[in-house]
């Protein structure tokens, strides 16, 4: 057992899900969640640029002594997570492996979707990493950057639950309810005929029940925030790392508005967030030596026959 | 629920190992179990040769109407399995990627050993299945050819459990005991200070006691037949698919000699094989449209984006 806690990151809000995930499957374990609010959206940024608040943020969480790494976020995934692998000593998990083993397992038509921002789509991860696990596995991928704005808007609005605001959200987004904007998205992915979709996006977890009823129930829908949740547990357990008792303690930081992220935040987390720490960009980290040691020589396989 | 039995297949008597695992693992699960023995082993034969064995036995085994289907032999499935997996329409496992990915959640210096054929090692399947999940992790590969002939003879020995014999077996393979020839194996992997070693060959479960011994207590050994018994079961979860209930009927198969399969066999798999049906090799299915259609084109990803 190990009482350290599990380090989770994200551009935003959107890993929250993520976090959600893990205390609903490891209850005991303690998270320390850091949102770069102040740099989000990765998505439309160079991968270089995301590949360095990866290593950042990932040093700050490790001076937090974390004992795992979780890279809560499809954009830093795909662009960070080997090299943040090869920079720390903890084990660093994506969201993207898990999501599709997890899609390989589910698809019995061999048709599997991915829904995602346009970064996560374009860099092709989900496809390299379903094809990798199943090579009979046909990937159809869709970006669909609009469901975010849904998520952030939704998240601004009123009290309820994002679902109500949902089925009242004419005009909100882009003059167009938001079924009619996921029928657009959606259609080709179900004309394709696929049994299996990824939500690709830590923000899409909270749209499931609505996309769940566009695509219909015989579509099964893989949430990346429960895959990485299992795939957690399942390291700390080989490890044998898991923390079997004792209460959590969380703690959240942001670089950007505390306030916000408390407010918005506690929605998508689905409890009580109370404080907040903030962290200026500026105190990040420096990660110069970091990234010349990632990118050096001694991490190549290595035969000894 | 669904009752139909898992295929397993594998050059030889190796596979049974997984076998067992599964049989651990899934109690009310039926298997039918094919060796090839009369053309092992895969491991000295060029790579088309073998891809072609993958897709005849695969014929015969779906032409039994099993749910899903297991390479349980290292050789064929860094030949074949990703041609299997688009010709045939249930799941297709491997042994590769499921003791991949123990090894990386289990090693805590990055640091993993690989052991298997000649032609397992020579194909870097495992390490590109290893850094593809963790790019952060050094694989040292040995090819020790040696302990698939020591296996086999010990299996031909006296009635005793393989461990037993293991521990008289000076002068009988290559004039050295084995401990003396898994140290001249092993040593390079201890020099380099791997944490955790992988059994790349199904032959080799049957070792781990005296590997174990040898590497000593602080080198994690990981089973490609438990870890992938642990696949079967969660893909068959993840779709609904097993059997919960019931007494499993297992079934036996081989190219090779039927009675020598029965005696060696239930060594292997730690139960009483009572009935193996011969298949004569020329009766196996004729692949030829298989190998055209799982070449040909439609299983590229698709954006329809």
């Amino acid at each position: 057992m190990d009482k350290r806690p599990i380090g989770v990151f994200d551009s935003g809000l959107g890993g929250l899900t993520v976090a959600r995930a893990i205390m609903d499957a490891l209850p005991h374990e303690s998270i320390v969640y850091f949102g770069d609010t102040a740099r989000c959206p990765y998505g439309p940024r160079d991968q270089g640029e995301v590949r360095r608040f990866v290593l950042e943020i990932g040093s700050w969480l490790a001076a937090h002594d974390v004992k795992l790494l979780v890279v809560a976020c499809n954009t830093a995934t795909a662009a960070g997570l080997a090299l943040a692998q090869r920079a720390f000593d903890v084990p660093v998990l994506g969201v993207i492996e898990p999501g599709a083993r997890a899609a390989v397992q589910a698809t019995t038509n061999h048709s599997v979707g991915v829904i995602g921002t346009v970064g996560t789509v374009e860099s092709g991860s989900y496809s390299t990493a379903v094809r990798a696990l199943d090579a009979g596995v046909t990937v159809y991928s869709i970006p669909t950057p609009k469901f975010v704005d849904v998520v952030e808007a939704g998240l601004r609005m009123g009290p309820g639950t994002l679902e109500d605001w949902l089925a009242e959200c004419s005009d909100v987004v882009i003059r167009s309810s938001f079924y009619e904007l996921a029928r657009d998205y959606l259609d080709p992915l179900k004309r394709n005929d696929i049994d299996t979709l990824i939500l690709g996006c830590t923000h899409f977890p909270l749209l499931s029940a609505a996309i769940g009823q566009v695509m219909g129930p015989r579509v099964t829908l893989i949430s990346s925030a429960e895959e990485t949740a299992r795939e957690v547990a399942e390291t700390l357990d080989r490890r044998d790392q898991r923390a079997r008792s004792g209460q959590p303690q969380h703690s959240f930081a942001t670089t950007g508005d505390s306030r916000e992220f408390i407010r918005f935040g506690s929605r998508v987390l689905r409890r009580p967030i109370v404080r907040v720490e903030h962290v200026d960009i500026a105190d990040l980290p420096d990660v110069d030596s970091l990234l010349a040691f990632a990118r050096g020589p001694g991490t190549e396989d290595d035969s000894c026959a």
